[in-house]
């Protein structure tokens, strides 16, 4: 029997973090060159966690502690590693063992793995792994779409004749030896593979032998088109509390299946690539070396010069007026980072509403009213601080007033642009998180810029 | 037997958008106040739907709906609103209709459903809904505290004893009328009801009815401590793909079971709220009105206003230098904003490698390193681009100059603001989500411009 792993009640923001104890084991272990206290410390480790240790170690460190581990490196680490760091390993696995732990994997894992690996000889080394069964269900598998739900699903599933009972259904599972490792339903199908219905295994356990499985079917039952984009399949099972869904062609017939937690998996891939894009970063790990990092990011840096410059170029026009009223650059970068704090707000619920679907045609027009509003409302609360501000600080009342002025317009403006922005990027098919910041904060900088030093220029000089 | 809904493929960004032409025959059904045709409009709609629908509906619209809906409210679509609406739609249902809608619900759904309910009024019209026993489930666990696994949980277990067969488990399930709607594992507990091991109903169909429980049991086996964090819990089956886990009080024993379906959208809030924090949003819906928005983004406006006029503060100091070269004035939010971008990045690299339990003890300070680096570097790279475009835009070498070291600086202490603000937000418990952005750009504003009308004061005057 297997022994449950003890969980220590943690201390709230360390729970599931790598133990520190199990991490300097390890290496001391690699560093002594001792594989037995090596497989020692090694063992309590779920094979996630050992691909997070991985992740944490320096390439050389990493490579040492593979050979050391040699035969005991389990296919599941593989599918856990880090895309940044899963070619590294692979290439430094001896390929006896390489075979053999590609060879524990499902199918769709094997798929998962070839996707994130570019290098052609790793490719090679995995397919080459597969017996010839497997390769074959592996490169069907990657013959649909890229990021679709032929890539997701598993191709096993346990399916019935919509006219068996429980009690057949059993006998049929009882003498199959070969049912997929976890499945949660039984889809039943019609004589030409279409699925109609499903039944769970908990309903079918509860239910007397001469029962008909097509009566105690699921309410709800939903199939997934296989070339549908993997985002939307885990935005499917999220919004209709899916635990497994059949896979269907373009005639409807039953492909493959796809379960909760691989969705869940992608659910999670989706939002790390929202909260990357909208931080300026794009795709990145926390293993990635200097140097990759420095490309990586480097192109959001390059694009933010650009519309930095757009803006100074903007101040630049004012250059008589700043020159006679030096405290205009004191104050101006003010009405600037409010209105892009201001538009970050409204853009970031826009991208977030349209990944949830609940920004839409719809209400769009009311959410455009509302964050115009909420800036405008915003501003003027600001406009009335910072022209108290301007007075007490610089004793020039015409000077609160024209930022006072700005506020208002550069926060109505950013919850305008906030909003328009994403939905713009979003009905030509860019992703709102990709690229609203660099344009919203554009808007917000040029007209900040523009509004506080062209009211000066009018009404202060 | 249930009719499969069918999925057409869609054009990929309107998978599972509203449809359009349901909303609009819902409003028509509404204006029209035509019971009949509502209900027909309503009918393909899954419960999760009708609660967008709900959010998408200016409140009047909303509360005739109700009205004309009446009866038909299903339980289910209280469940599914947004909290920023359930005291809205709670309110407007008949007494009657709610105490129905809340009898069909879960325990645990009535518990998430009182949780987000802060009006006495609706907590005991809820309350006063349930049935005894079911009261006394949903107080128990209310009981736990508030975002633990203890008020994410269902209490209705299938537990089996250790010597238990195949056999004797199913005549069991069998035999048991009130089994929960959906599980997934038998959990075997010892004689003191601790949980020690699980065994999945797929298991349990493909193996003979004398089988021992005990042999079939799964590898991995995970139980959650019962007042552990509803974050933790969903880290935990996307680390480990749990399906279902038990739960256990401080002294080891079974109290409920927390299965995927539920852990997935706590995932999903727990995105949603990092999001929206990094945003400088906190809590927020689409559903809002325009002053709650105002109230809620006000402080959040306030405290980058703060951070604001401190980088004025630091430019007033150079009042005297700008007045001699006003190109200064025209640059100098170049460098703020390159910073800014800059610390952004990493912050959000850090905040996300946080929440993965990614960067933690054994490599900060190769991360740290690895940040002031890449900062440094591609600080260097723009240094020399902002330097060329100094000297062709104002002809002044030593210009060019000065803007490329205060580039590199601020980039490299960008790069070190941005990991160690969240990582010393996340040792001293605060969620470094959401404070990290302000902190940040604080230091590269003050920095940034320091360094280069700094530099410029020493060097151009």
């Amino acid at each position: 029997m297997a022994d449950p792993e003890q969980i220590e009640v943690p201390r709230e923001d360390d729970a599931y973090a790598l133990d520190a104890q199990a991490v300097r084991s390890v290496r001391e272990a690699v560093e002594a060159g001792d594989a037995a206290a090596l497989t020692v410390a090694m063992e309590p480790l779920h094979p996630a966690d050992i691909a997070d240790l991985l992740e944490q170690l320096d390439a050389e460190v990493r490579h040492r502690l593979i050979a050391l581990y040699g035969r005991e490196f389990d296919g599941e680490i593989l599918s856990e590693l880090d895309e940044s760091i899963r070619e590294d390993v692979i290439g430094a696995l001896h390929p006896e063992v390489l075979t053999e732990a590609v060879r524990e994997l499902d199918s769709d894992d094997v798929v998962d793995l070839l996707e994130n690996v570019e290098d052609d000889a790793s490719q090679e080394a995995i397919l080459g792994a597969l017996e010839a069964s497997d390769r074959v269900a592996v490169e069907q598998a990657l013959s649909y779409p890229e990021y679709s739900a032929g890539r997701l699903m598993q191709r096993e599933v346990v399916t019935a004749p919509q006219h068996w009972t429980v009690g057949e259904a059993i006998d049929f599972m009882r003498g199959h030896d070969d049912l997929p490792e976890d499945f949660y339903h039984i889809v039943l199908v019609d004589p030409g593979h279409h699925p109609v219905a499903y039944v769970t295994l908990g309903k079918l356990m509860s239910s007397r032998r001469e029962v008909r499985l097509a009566d105690i079917t699921e309410e709800t039952f939903r199939t997934i088109p296989v070339d549908q984009d993997e985002e939307d399949v885990a935005y499917a099972f999220n919004q209709y509390h899916l635990i497994s869904a059949p896979v269907v062609d373009d005639a409807g017939r039953l492909v493959g299946v796809i379960t909760i937690d691989d969705a869940m998996a992608i659910l999670d891939e989706e939002h790390e690539e929202d909260i990357l894009r909208l931080g300026g970063v794009g795709e990145e790990s926390l293993a990635d070396r200097t140097m990759l990092i420095v490309r990586r990011r480097f192109p959001w840096l390059a694009v933010n010069l650009v519309t930095a410059i757009l803006a100074s170029v903007v101040i630049a026009q004012f250059e008589a007026t700043i020159a006679a009223i030096v405290a205009l650059a004191v104050l101006m970068p003010i009405v600037a980072s409010m209105g892009g704090n201001a538009g970050t707000q409204s853009l970031t619920v826009a991208v977030r509403a349209l990944a949830t679907r609940d920004l839409t045609g719809a209400n769009a027009l009311r959410v455009i009213r509302r964050e115009v509003m909420a800036g405008a409302i915003n501003g003027a609360a600001f406009a009335v601080i910072m022209g108290i501000v301007g007075v007490v600080w610089f004793g020039t009342p015409m000077l609160g007033l024209v930022i006072g002025i700005a506020m208002v317009i550069n926060l109505a403006v950013a919850g305008l642009a906030g909003i328009l922005v994403p939905l713009t990027l979003d009905k030509v098919g860019v992703d709102p998180a990709l690229a609203s910041g660099a344009f919203v904060t554009t808007v917000t900088d040029v007209v900040g810029f523009f509004a506080f030093l062209g009211l000066a220029a009018v009404m202060l000089l």
